[in-house]
């Protein structure tokens, strides 16, 4: 499992907790000390509560003895006795869980018992508990070496949030009366393509391995999807560097694209890249490439399947303005916001300057 | 269930099949008719195979015997009668599937056994002929209404990729010696935030309901996130409309910011959009809005913790450029693409043209 501190699952409202907010790391989550620990937290807890609990003990100790006490097993699901669910049951009666700061729940995932019968009678009496204590939304996060909880959670009603390789985090909205508002899952692909122009004119193109049929002979620009936590900036030079071995120097971001349901219904943000180039040997990338070259510009854009297209046309024109001054890209500045301390990039056009014109991003040479 | 169609989950590489490339509708999944249908597949199948099957076959007959043939039930996980699942598992020895056009293959998700014996074998089964036929990324989609099938798929060694509200996505890289070059799930979400400026200089602010102690009281730009599938651009309108009551005309997208860690380890990409007031009257969101109103620019700016955070600074002096006709920013035009016949937003300036100037974002009016 996927070492991830509980500040890393402590979630999120609708709202976007983006400038002005997000710097405030709204995430961190505040634990506000509504422990439901086994030991501490069930004596902690009202009468109510407690009786509450019991009554669910119950209901499963009578489904043990429907399965007598010989234990079974199944495909590594279930692998248990049933004397040693009822004792789970009984040290553990709810889920050790902290409060978030939009009135939901978070349950420590590092704490889950490992026994299905006993996470299922805890997570009822739990949802029986929150419920009463008029709370929203519950994260449930089950780490993928207990995937076995995860039909259990459906089956109480929870739904998937979302999931990465180490765990599936689900929800449960309380609140009958209320629509949801927990958060989406993240939305959106991000890609970037290199627009790289020698000396010669001669722009940096490639062939790739996999394709379509249809534009089997293309020559395209190079193009990746950014890497986890990566900057766009980094991610296009890497891109252009896996794919034809040139290195080169992040000039602007000139244009972006946004698309729809492209991959798993996901959006796609594209970002158009213009690129220096620092050298200008070409190796290939076997896996994912079939041959690269430096195409003369003319030469390229003339090709069919990019004369005919109006986006690639009005993109090709974009970057022709932009070797003429003509136009504005935008350049990524590094700059902490006192909201959260977190590094983060502003991808801006430098503003015009009455007193300095040399201090704009269309009157800088490419070259 | 979620209704969903194949062409939905066919997928993809690590490539970006953005610009150029994605045009092409790479993840229409070109289904090349390798299909293991009960009936005909089992026909078509090798000997070896069928030999492989049958010994899966046993071993699962072995299992059957040591839980007696009474049947049994755990929270729903599992409840069937051993000749039920004997049955199931002569009648269908492989898992449905497609082969993708990256090598792999594409598990029909709407063709599942129900039985989770079943399933497990027929799983063992498949992997066992995929890896025969040299397969490498395997896409098992699993329906919320499925989700006992979870626990066995990652037992047989297949992780998590992601999830949606009715369903989870779960793959396995067969070829031991290469690294997977399966695509990565999504890596964003994207946030707008909106500065409407109206004719008596005074900007449109919030104060949020639930936010950071330490920022109670300040007054900020109406923020968001866009919905699944919504563009940029009226996202933007949407969310200034749903906190202030107040209508707008989207302009320019004059700057953007990359973060990261933001959610569940995600990036942010926040577009800071300027949009024209049509009109004026202010009705709050009482869900998440606890103030809002038009306020003096200048008084805006001089927040204590605006003044003294430089990137809030940038943007407010990006937004005072755009105004005085001193900044360009971006616009979004759709265009169809010939590649994908897909309408999409492609957000740029506008090229400045020498035969007209006016036509040029930087030049045209705000209000």
């Amino acid at each position: 499992m996927d070492s991830v501190s509980l500040s890393e699952v402590t979630v999120i409202r609708r709202t976007h907790l983006g400038f002005m907010h997000s710097f405030r790391q709204p995430f961190s989550g505040v634990p506000i000390s509504l422990k439901f620990s086994s030991s501490k937290g069930a004596r902690a807890i009202s009468s109510s509560i407690t009786n509450n609990t019991k009554s669910h003990q119950f209901v499963y100790g009578e489904r043990i003895s429907a399965t007598s006490d010989s234990g079974y097993k199944i495909n590594g699901v279930v692998n248990i006795k049933s004397r040693t669910m009822i004792s789970s049951v009984k040290e553990r009666l709810l889920l050790d869980a902290t409060d978030d700061q939009y009135g939901g729940v978070i349950v420590d995932h590092r704490k889950l018992p490992s026994n299905p019968y006993a996470f299922a009678s805890m997570l009822r009496a739990s949802l029986t508990d929150w419920r009463r204590k008029g709370k929203k939304g519950v994260w449930l996060k089950l780490p993928v070496e207990q995937s076995e909880l995860v039909p259990i959670a459906v089956k109480e009603g929870f739904e998937y949030h979302h999931a990465e390789k180490g765990y599936v985090m689900l929800t449960y909205w309380i609140p009958e009366e209320e629509p949801s508002m927990l958060p989406a899952n993240a939305s959106h692909q991000v890609g970037v393509g290199g627009f790289v122009l020698n000396q010669h004119k001669e722009v940096l193109v490639v062939q790739e391995k996999y394709c379509a049929p249809s534009i089997t002979g293309l020559w395209k620009l190079p193009t990746g999807f950014i890497n986890e936590s990566e900057e766009i900036f980094s991610g296009a030079v890497r891109e252009v560097k896996e794919e034809t071995g040139v290195d080169t120097e992040f000039s602007e971001v000139i244009a972006f694209r946004h698309a729809h349901n492209v991959a798993f219904e996901k959006s796609d943000l594209f970002f158009i890249c213009m690129l220096r180039p620092l050298s200008d040997k070409i190796i290939i990338d076997d896996l994912e490439i079939k041959a690269a070259k430096w195409m003369p510009l003319v030469e390229f854009v003339e090709q069919p399947m990019i004369r005919e297209d109006k986006m690639f046309k009005r993109v090709i024109e974009i970057c022709e303005a932009r070797l003429r001054h003509c136009y504005c890209g935008l350049s990524p500045h590094r700059l902490v916001s006192t909201f959260d301390g977190r590094p983060s990039s502003l991808y801006y056009n430098v503003v015009n300057d009455e007193n300095d014109p040399s201090h704009s991003n269309c009157i800088a040479d490419y070259l």
